[in-house]
């Protein structure tokens, strides 16, 4: 084990994601310390092992390496300038891992904020989902200053299975994720209106499906959500709300230059169609939900 | 060698997909007449094994199986009905094989015009492009009657790694086609979306194309079409046009049944925007050429 490996590390947010990456921290030696306004979850974390800290700047005055993983940029910024934030409470040259979905623009400043304080800083969004989190499979597209990377990149080594460096400063980290979430967006839009339209012509729904997932017109999203349409289970794994947050990032990249991006728009208009008709908290394939004159397939028995 | 192998079947078209397929027969023992505009190209596949044929008639009067590969649904009609047209000289419970991207409809409407003439029909549209006809491993979506496929099935197998089978009469294997070919074109439009964000943004275009390609926002179109941006090769391996064409098809489809497809009504604006900037015949990656303010890859030296 490394000589860092048995240095302490600080998780913010044990959601889906939060909660397995500090799982992974924890197999890897570290010595983990958690908060959440969950205390629940916090317990039970710190039953297999790990430090419980009653809120972001008990967290931080104990660990030179502090991950958040919340969910947006409005919660990292109460993570770390609300009330008992992190921001305060960290020691001059600890580092501060950005890995939520956010505007790049407001990651490059906050790199600069944080300058300001005497911290370090990545930008070091995360894609895989909760089961790659859990087993420390996950992907980080990162950037961020070559010192940060020296305190604190053994610890993204510890979290995940390919962590990217796309730049030496904040930013390209972002930057890409967001990008990831342009594709993302518009697959499953895409991919609900192409199974509409089967559906639609009388096209047997899984023989489409099979079909498809081995043509050209396949993606990563068609194979994997239009799953969730064959069985009729909208339990959601990443909601429609996820999509009109995500959606509406890209668009806030790109309106900041002026930068049209027709398809991006038009997938956010779908999202947000399918959000106000009530499907906000289903999985995002439920934006199929928006297509009117045709019949889903039901949910499968016994699923 | 089957019974079937020694037979005679003919192929109309010898495109890229047609020579492909005309010559994936020969192997299998057959023995294949040809019919093209281009004298040459014959003339050429000829050399090798083969029978020249003056049209369509003179084509369609020596051989029971006929395939068709021919770009779009009117130079079908001409093949069939027009001067030195297949349809006059074929033998009654002949089977004419049509693998062009065609509106559906039409497609159902052909078997039923072939059908008042003696003619069996397969509505059986190709995919997997022109390597896959040449080494007979491409996909074929197809639907028809039992009788044609007894008649024309080996014929079939012979020239595709895989016949997927569609429905008991003509029209699924077109729908299946159609809707393949909203997902390609879509998907094709938004890589060249993302990835023009990104050149916008800054970020470094190789290392997008790696995160994007091992995340979740990765589409085979994405995959294959930005190595062509990559390289800055714009050579045509299927143009703008087509998808002009095709998302066109996919279009003309949901009309007439008056169904809403917001992202295929997006891309294909994206699609005639390109054609009429002046990349009607460049590579379908082209479609990138669309967004103003960035600064594509330069054509790489050497390719």
């Amino acid at each position: 084990m490394s000589e860092g490996a048995s240095a302490s590390v600080g998780v913010i947010g044990l959601g889906a994601m939060g909660l397995g990456m500090a799982g992974s921290l924890r197999r890897a030696g570290y010595r983990v310390h958690v908060s959440d306004l969950r205390g629940d979850v916090v317990q039970a974390f710190v039953a297999d092992g790990g430090v419980a800290c009653a809120d972001p700047a008990a967290l931080a005055s104990r660990c030179e390496v502090v991950v958040s993983v919340v969910v947006s940029a409005a919660q990292t910024e109460a993570v770390l300038f609300g009330e008992r934030g992190a921001a305060g409470a960290m020691k001059r040259g600890s580092v501060f891992v950005m890995c939520s979905t956010v505007d790049p623009n407001w990651s490059i400043a906050l790199e600069q904020r944080l300058a300001a304080l005497g911290l370090m800083y990545l930008d070091a969004p995360i894609s895989g989902g909760a089961a790659k989190a859990a087993s420390g499979t996950m992907t980080m597209m990162t950037a961020g200053r070559d010192e940060a990377y020296a305190k604190a990149g053994k610890v993204l080594d510890a979290m995940a299975a390919k962590v990217y460096r796309l730049g030496d400063r904040a930013g390209n980290g972002s930057k890409v994720k967001v990008i990831n979430q342009l594709l993302a967006g518009v697959h499953i839009a895409a991919a609900a209106e192409a199974m509409a339209l089967g559906l639609r012509e009388g096209v047997d729904a899984a023989a489409l499906y099979e079909v498809i997932t081995n043509s050209a017109g396949n993606s990563w999203m068609f194979e994997n959500r239009m799953a969730h349409v064959l069985a009729g289970d909208y339990t959601p794994l990443s909601a429609v709300d996820i999509f009109v947050k995500d959606l509406g990032l890209v668009l806030d990249t790109a309106r900041a230059t002026k930068f049209p991006l027709p398809l991006s728009a038009t997938a956010h208009q779908m999202f947000m169609q399918a959000s106000a008709a009530g499907y906000a908290r289903e999985d995002d394939a439920a934006v199929i939900k928006i297509f009117p004159g045709i019949t889903l397939p039901p949910k499968a028995s016994g699923s």
